[in-house]
């Protein structure tokens, strides 16, 4: 399923959700090209990604500016309000409109959001990330997060998930520079997004994930190229996904955050071998010697 | 050099200068042990690098939590409110005291901070980095920075650079997960700071610089593992350094910035090859064919 298939799915498309916010459908260049110098003292020309402020105004009070890629800022938009708690449901958003000649997103909400002021005085700032400030305290609603316990991953399944990550067309290949991260149901890969920062990736999923009226069934499990921060297994737990898989390491306070939630949190996951740092109960390891091998593509 | 002979020019030393804060000296483990499960299913142990809040009071008003490694908390927050234009000097500061007990640094100012609530207001939320939010608009001192216009970078002088990062002992060697800057006068490695958000190592190494009553002559090269985002051009730029190397890419938004700002930025830099994204002509190729070769260590 790629994301044409997709687009079906969202309001702004031909079959509208009379629940779900009307949103635009901005479209922008994603990488440009660039004359460099390499090592020989030759010129030669690489691609790299694009980055343009969005800047949020909500009923017309500017809340924001995002640094983002633009593949899918209205999305992007929806999920930072979401994961940043100002909104409990899209439902409450009338209508997204993203203009990149001004680098503005202007969200319409129905009601107005309670008490905005006040919600975004606070700061976190938080490690590695490309939306560092978390308004409210980080950690306040974990532990009103309830993952599915009987949820797991099996190791083909994961071996497949990764795979599928290598082989799939991106803008990193064309330009590096870009975090991905992806949401799979069971080994599908459902939406893969990738942003300069890479919160703006997740909350670009978390943003399209609540415009679904019907997600399939299935072990739900995130991939990211980024580390697992603190934020980033919140947001995953938040989405209620209780297994990520990381290319990279984890922090100290993603770890804790994991355990506290009950995530598995997979890192270094490249050419079959992984480690898992936190809830390996969840883990089926069925590619182990003595078990039947599952083929992966 | 290492930060054990640099200790003596901080005002916490036996040497205090009368003009600079003074700083406590608190210490912490950079990394913890923590037991995971591999792809054979068995259990062994690695180390991962420590992550703690640090929430900044000052004049006893509450400004921000930053997440770090914990390494130089006191530079830290002297380098945090520089770069975030809340102080203009260190001279302004009259004493920094961190309590890792409660996660805590305590900032007292000499006059106070003029504004302090109006200059924090305004967000942008910036890419791939620790510390997402920069108060006030990015850009608007950008223009007001003037670098040596005739500063230059030899290439034997970038492969020593980069081969010194090579084998400098390190958290991330023991444990992943963090990024690492460095400050370079010619080919000499004066600090070297990691964190587990990168934007608090290069505000560290900036607020080990304000307290330098004399750095040594010579090129400034600043390196960084991180990507060259806007925010890392920008404060290098305002730290008076004309030449920043990463191994990683360049962002279009850093890409614009060290066009503006006359900067030398050198990417993708590892195994003797590199690319110049911008201000070319800053580079010495002295190690072509045809040139004398320079060994490097």
């Amino acid at each position: 399923m790629n994301l044409a298939d997709l687009s079906c799915l969202t309001p702004a498309g031909s079959m509208p959700l009379s629940v779900n916010p009307r949103l635009t459908q901005a479209q922008a260049e994603l990488t440009r090209p660039l004359s460099v110098i390499d090592e020989t003292g030759q010129s030669r020309t690489i691609r790299i990604p694009a980055e343009r402020g969005l800047t949020l105004y909500v009923d017309k009070r500017e809340l924001v500016t995002l640094m983002t890629l633009g593949a899918h800022p209205e999305w992007l938009v929806l999920g930072y309000l979401l994961n940043q708690r100002l909104i409990g449901s899209v439902r409450e958003v009338e209508s997204v409109t993203v203009d990149w000649d001004v680098g503005a997103a202007a969200v319409r909400t129905r009601d107005g959001i309670a008490r905005i002021e006040e919600r975004t005085a606070r700061r976190v700032v938080t490690t590695g990330c490309g939306q560092g400030s978390v308004f409210g305290a980080l950690m306040d609603d974990v532990d009103r997060i309830a993952l599915p316990p009987e949820a797991r991953l099996r190791q083909s399944q994961l071996y497949d998930i990764v795979n599928t990550i290598r082989v799939h067309d991106s803008t990193y290949k064309a330009a590096g520079s870009v975090h991905a991260c992806a949401l799979f149901v069971d080994n599908r890969l459902l939406l893969f997004v990738e942003d300069v920062g890479r919160h703006n990736a997740v909350d670009t999923i978390a943003g399209w994930m609540a415009l679904q009226a019907d997600l399939p069934r299935g072990e739900r499990v995130f991939y990211t190229t980024g580390r697992l921060t603190s934020e980033m297994v919140i947001k995953s737990a938040q989405m209620g996904v209780p297994v990520v898989i990381s290319r990279s390491g984890i922090t100290e306070m993603g770890l804790h955050v994991a355990q506290r939630v009950g995530l598995c949190a997979v890192g270094r996951a490249t050419n079959r071998r992984f480690l898992c740092f936190a809830n390996a109960h969840r883990i089926v390891f069925d590619e182990l010697p003595g078990t039947e091998p599952v083929a992966t593509a």
